[in-house]
């Protein structure tokens, strides 16, 4: 496979064309960001490890019959994956009340969420990923009804499977955002990544609210030892892997 | 009806309790605010405006087989009510795009909304206000999905009155806010205020966007004139129900 150009720079990735029309090939990157990019720093390693780690939950979800863009991952910080035309959505599915959700609704953190929330965002960095309503989310055109039904179905249908996988990795899963897109056959894939970046993960045996933080917001919070959780979650990852075989 | 206690002061209103338990009597103010109440101003004889221009409106629905908690207008600025229990809810109808739909979503000011978009914040000062979705709405336990469902369609239906009325009044209804409460037998009632602090209302026959704005967007955006605009809209108001009789 030879990689030909840059086709776009994003906070975490890069994604090369190759010589295939239908395969983009992403670069992982350390880069790490956080409140709509206005912090910015380096966490060491997360390339390699945010690009294990969604490889191998690609690759566990394709066996359960999620449709995603993974092809395979020719290096460690490198994925091939299918071209998709993403749509500008970040769907966050939530288990556990954290984050924005607290803030903005008052709601405790830790209150558990059953049945779990889907909620849609505007994937648009200059309007700071907006809250969607349905009815916005319609009007804006961002996807049809048809299809925020479709994806709503398999956002809740990831959750099933990685709150058990998690689960086996002594993790408790919070909250993740995922994104989707068509691929040419317009066929809906589970496209991006998913890592530390984008789930909150709390170690399951740690009762303690900031030493239980084994993702991002240890970066978003200054709590320290961001390279150290990112590499305790792949190796608890390859650990569940490993031992369903 | 003599005048009891104080029951709460708002940023708009004073409510009083009075001798029948299930009245209120509810005192209009000059007092303006805007941006969740960071500023702050008086509007000259607002109180008697928007109690005036309420009370036609609340009449004139009632008419239209509304439910409102309106009894009378006992003075120019003060308005007797039903008791009710207010629903925690802001309760939005959007005809034109404007204000923070806009600034959320980026859609254009003076988009055409067709259907009309309904939609609920969190009545909460301290948390802004936030928008809500159908599922944090119900998550929260502000309303019960059939009352959510009732609201709609109640919020609908005024919104059809009111644009012919507006209409008739050379006046464009662009969007507006209504709350509602449960009164003693928990019958659902349309409560608070339809005001030029309440609605974005644009002289129809006017182009200039600054010019047309007839409503408290003139104070937020410091575009002057604005007791002339309110008693202006106050005018139109009584004119087009003296031509109804
Ligand atoms: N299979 C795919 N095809 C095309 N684009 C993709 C695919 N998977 C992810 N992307 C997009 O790659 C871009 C780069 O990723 P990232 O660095 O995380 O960007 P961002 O700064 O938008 O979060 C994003 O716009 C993401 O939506
Ligand atoms: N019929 C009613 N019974 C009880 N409360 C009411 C009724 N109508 C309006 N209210 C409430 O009266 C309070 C005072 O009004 P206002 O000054 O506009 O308050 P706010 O600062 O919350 O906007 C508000 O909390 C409003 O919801
Ligand atoms: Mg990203
Ligand atoms: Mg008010």
């Amino acid at each position: 496979m030879s990689v030909h150009s840059k086709l776009y720079e994003g906070k975490a990735k890069i994604l090369y064309t190759t010589d295939d029309p239908e395969v983009l090939l992403a670069d992982f990157k350390d880069d790490a960001t956080a409140f709509n990019a206005q912090k910015r720093g380096t966490i060491l390693g997360k390339g390699q490890i945010n690009c294990s780690i969604s490889s191998q939950l690609f690759k566990q979800l394709e066996l359960n019959g999620i449709k995603t863009h993974y092809i395979d991952s020719p290096s460690p910080n490198q994925m091939r994956v299918k071209s998709v035309k993403i749509l500008p959505l970040e769907v966050v599915v939530r288990n556990i009340a954290a984050g924005s959700l607290c803030q903005q609704t008052g709601l405790a953190v830790g209150t558990i969420l059953q049945p779990p929330l889907v909620e849609f965002y505007y994937k648009n960095d200059p309007l700071g990923d907006p809250l969607l309503t349905r009815d916005r989310l319609l009007l804006l055109e961002l996807a049809t009804a048809e299809q925020v039904d479709a994806i709503t179905n398999l956002a809740l249908q990831i959750n099933k499977f990685l709150i058990s996988f998690w689960w086996q990795c002594g993790i408790t899963l919070v909250d993740f955002k995922l994104e989707f897109g068509l691929d040419s056959q317009q066929q809906l894939l589970l496209a991006d990544e998913i890592s530390p970046d984008t789930c909150r993960l709390w170690n399951t045996a740690e009762a303690d609210p900031n030493r239980r933080v084994m993702d991002k917001d240890r970066f978003r919070r200054d709590l320290g030892n961001v390279e150290d959780a990112y590499q305790e979650v792949l190796q608890r990852v390859l650990q569940a892997v490993e031992s369903q075989n």
